[in-house]
């Protein structure tokens, strides 16, 4: 019941930087302790506010030697890479606009990269990227990080095996309410950055939560939208990006079959506060599940009663059990999931340490994957400014 | 916390005659269970089938004078409006397409009308219908039951007070599993008419339960659809209307603002019975109503902690409390909301049988939203045959 | 799916008359509209209140004739069985204290009786009541109406059948909060007959909604208690009678097993309404039903997922199936459970009335049911007054 | 938003050694895990298994110096206090019966004691460790990581503050299912020692989940149990030591108010996990929260909706706000509170290193508390043995 995560070898700890994620930033913190949960990394670097006070602080702060506070990330990456114990791997945590140059530093310069989503501020760096990490033989790693949700792992072997018959209908749905009100024109660091284009690119909501919806699907049913067709908002005036957006998807046919999807972004939406789900519906059968209380699963086959699939209880596969920590019943969360995917990359790393490379049917989250986020983005930009028309992801 | 309904006099009920609703036929009980449960009406006349036989024997296991079984509507109101102890009020429970001339035939023999949704087969049929309507004095009231439901009648009085604040999102969706496979190529009676445009009109799942749930939305929020974006689907395979629709909305403006909205109906999402559901937001806070549940309705305070308003509870309002029978948490259900309208329909029937008008500010679905409905129905079948193309309601 | 019940021949209701339920009678309103709902019954006389004003008044809110409202039960049951229309059957919906009284006219009268529970304010009346009732012929149902729940049925043919393997545990609640001040010391009429001795009986909470929670347990299960401990409080300061009990509860042996239970009830846990929730497990598996949304039903077989089971449903079983009236997915509630118990007793009053007699295996809830419960008050309230000590239910 | 705990330092991490958790030990991982995530202790030193080779190869596994795997805790005990760099705290994580000799050993080694509960495996042992933890002046904490849940610490905030006014009902339940079979008759290691008296001492259920509940209740409220009357059960045949527990409780008076309680406790409930639930009822208002989705809590003012506070979210108080690592909305689970345990550990064990004491209004479990649940332990199982007779904890 117990995964290997949890009993794995902490001996070899990889040797882990971290790039933004000064005091203050909220997901710095979560990339430290999923990096820290399961023993595989040990932060020695960083470069963690373009601010030099802030900087040295926060690395005293994590009891980071100072030689190894960097101002900057080219600097560290150029240092780190000449050091015989510099790190092996780096968690990128800045604004979106800072992705694409930090990841290619420390991709060039022969180090693994962890970065957060989505992948950056435009399409064009998002290409450019793609390209940048095939020619490093580096490891890439985008934290899509509710794909490291047992139940989700579990939906996604389910609809491979075919439980589901053939997929129809694929929703996801992501409304917030912290942006119910300007929070950008008062300060709120979060805020500003995430509403600002230069610094987030062309999505607001769309890029922030959209691409987690729209990996969500395409994780869960390998289904990839050919088109779509959004209506984004800015609900709150004077605000530059979207903070709600509706979109329809045509996915691409599989099996002589063309299935259907929404999703639903919002961040001004009352009383939701990572309201996360995904359904998804088969001609056999359906699945639903909430961020909120992830260690559930409903399974609903046509023609039977509804049954509900607990992380580590007797209806849990392989894929679930395999990144289970905890006996049923006792809840795993949001951390957890995410140190699967800092686990998941560590053995990754380990293997291409050992001369070897990334297992074929590994399910980190991609170079690629971003890309297809970024097309997400366009396409829902895109279509909301032709009035909503039908919008290819592949014609961008 | 107990309404008027629940005591009101019962000492001359109304007599109540029934159009369809013959053996076998699901909503015409409904209808009958709704008009005895407050005890405002007595069936006494039926035209109950076309079928003779079927019609002769649904009507003794009713308890109708045999003489007053009728071959036809058209003779039943014929004779009744003849009869001194004639009825006063009929029921339409018949396949859509019959709903216009059985109105008609009633109204025009001074007959007042309870008729089931949606409102016709054809938008041509509501047009002239509405005229009828107006033209007869009589009321007609069609039942959009969903609207009975305490916690609905809730959310349209904290939308009216301000409560939300400004609406700026109204979602609505409406699965059910029912019609996953062909029933209709193997003589189910209720899929075959349901999927029938003959009987049915130009919308399957969107004519069948999207018009209950644009009907929902308007009723709570005070909103109207001024165009739609709508991708219908016939998931399965011979199927001749949409067993799917994911539709977008946007509403006319209000107070300079334009709330957005989506709709989801299908009748192919297995694990889902009748899974109506509302949710709208404001600037100030939100509402979602599930209808599987309906006794509750949560209210999100933006910036408080949610809560839960139970029908008969504290939170619950005048508008709710004057709808509810039982004290709360004893469950109401589908049929008292049901039940809400038909004695809604006795009070105005009452008051126009005293020489009275209809009062202003009756919360009985009308032949009007009736007509807002088909143009709804209408309105997503063009918009998804021109590619979601954002279609116009008042165009049609 | 639609039982029979819904369709049921309405031609002859039964004449009723009702005992109790003047203005402002929160039960009695729930009795007519239950009486109501399926068409088996037309009211017909009563003795409505002992104020003659109020007697009156409410005879002719509910369209009696005024002769047949009557001052007294006893010249009720008199009248009424001297004419030949007169009632055939009676609610009586007293206090506790009038219910032998009252039933006992009118069954030596030849009249049936449905009565409210519990059976009667003392266990000597209940005792003698058992004993008029065998001696009159008549039917007496008792009004546990949450026994007429369709997925109450539906877990007590399960438990039959042996689904969930032998019982080794039953335990139920019935939480309220409506007394959690001194409403009797302010004139509410609700609060003050029920935490009076004189015309409640010895229990309070115990009485009033232990009695419910006690026949559920027995009913779904088949076991009895053959002895119980219980601690009794009244924590409002003045009460006279308890508002909370926590009690447990040994089975009788049944195939060399003894199962254990516990009975929670209380009038003063504020945020819970009418809390009733059941939970039985066995060896293979257990079940868990709360009144709240009475629709679903979790069945949990040991060492597979969970099963929500619905009214209606594909998992839903003959008992459930037969008292179920609309589609899955449309919630039935209280008043429907309660018209059950209703429909019922009416074919049992028809199958008496054609010279037949009561059918064997019939579920309405009896005079013995009602003894038993009284026993089950007497024996809580002697355990709480010994220290908690076991008492046996059969040694009173 | 995001507590201390998140971004503490982590310069001087604690060096931890264990004593237990070799392979296949569940709580040995969790510990671990939790020792981890915030980043304060390295783990050194382990006497991991009574088996030389199962403790060399743990050992391994978890990159320990094979220099510092013991063979025994004695052995470890006295190496690691002669070391400059020996442990400064061990995590005890055996079966109870080993917890006093293992603690005691390193208590009077002058190291800290992290121990998992119950604190012993008799009465004489946990009587006995509070005098050695009181002489020894080091730390010692019992690893009831309930209680380090957010909304487990804004119950108790809220109570200290009286916005539930005087309680008057404290219930706790924790249902299991996985002994429902015997699984101690087939090997499993897990079952073998919890239901062996000899290794667990007198409690079953009792003691390895009961004293979670009796812990929780007295966290939240401040009770304490002054008699106990339970039944216990062995379902299972063979089964040595209970495996269902129903306990009324009653607790001192507080206030000149005797508040009561009940607890359940069961290892043979088909279809629980683990459903650990606490319900908390006082004269203003109520509370209630469920394990299972435990970033939630109920809050129920008497005569208000109800209002579901979330861990973060706006009714969040100061004592939850002070243990939450992430945002609302995204769920922490077990791993984090328990965490917390650690990290508050970790705070205390600084603290003292610098020549300072325990914070006075600390939130750690300690040694009293584990004699308290000791007392529990026996009280119940005394209890049960004289047909549930009242059995204060006092007098054992």
């Amino acid at each position: 019941m117990v995964s290997a995560s949890a009993t794995a070898p902490v001996a070899r700890p990889i040797r882990l930087g971290m790039v933004g994620g000064g005091q203050g930033a909220f997901i710095a913190a979560v990339h430290r302790m999923a990096a820290r949960l399961d023993g595989h990394y040990v932060l020695v670097a960083g470069a963690l506010s373009s601010d030099p006070e802030r900087a040295r602080a926060s690395a005293a702060e994590l009891g980071l030697d100072p030689d190894r506070s960097y101002g900057s990330f080219e600097e560290m990456a150029r240092a780190e890479s000449a050091r015989p114990d510099g790190i092996e791997a780096v968690s990128i945590v800045t604004p979106n606009h800072m992705h694409y140059p930090a990841a290619k530093a420390f991709l060039e310069a022969g180090i693994h990269v962890i970065c957060d989503k989505p992948l950056t501020s435009s399409l064009e760096d998002a290409k450019a990227l793609v390209e940048t990490v095939r020619k490093s033989g580096r490891l890439f790693v985008l934290t899509h990080n509710y794909s490291g949700y047992p139940m989700i792992r579990q939906a996604r072997q389910m609809v491979q095996e075919g439980v589901l018959g053939d997929i129809i209908l694929a929703q996801a749905e992501y409304p917030q309410d912290w942006l119910s009100e300007p929070l950008e024109q008062s300060g709120n660091k979060q805020a500003s950055w995430r509403t600002d284009p230069a610094r987030s690119g062309v999505g607001g909501a769309t890029g922030d939560i959209g691409t987690h919806a729209y990996q969500l699907i395409t994780f869960v049913t390998g289904l990839h939208a050919e088109s779509v067709a959004a209506d984004l908002d800015r609900f709150v005036p004077g605000r530059q990006l979207d903070d709600n957006a509706h979109v329809m998807l045509r996915f691409a046919e599989r099996n002589g079959r063309r299935a259907k999807g929404t999703i639903w972004v919002s961040q001004v939406a009352p009383g939701n506060e990572n309201g996360l789900k995904l359904r998804v519906y088969g001609t056999k059968g359906g699945l639903e599940w909430v961020q909120a209380d992830p260690n559930y699963l409903w399974y609903t086959p046509l023609g039977e009663p509804k049954r509900l699939i607990t992380r580590g209880g007797a209806g849990a596969n392989q894929a679930a059990a395999s990144v289970t920590r905890i006996p049923s019943g006792h809840p795993e969360g949001y951390l957890e999931a995410f140190a699967t995917l800092y686990t998941e990359a560590a053995g990754a790393i380990r293997a291409l340490r050992d001369g070897g490379s990334l297992p074929e049917n590994h399910l980190l989250p991609t170079v690629e994957d971003g890309l297809e986020g970024m097309r997400f983005i366009q396409a829902c930009v895109t279509s909301s400014n032709k009035d909503a028309a039908w919008t290819r992801l592949d014609s961008l």
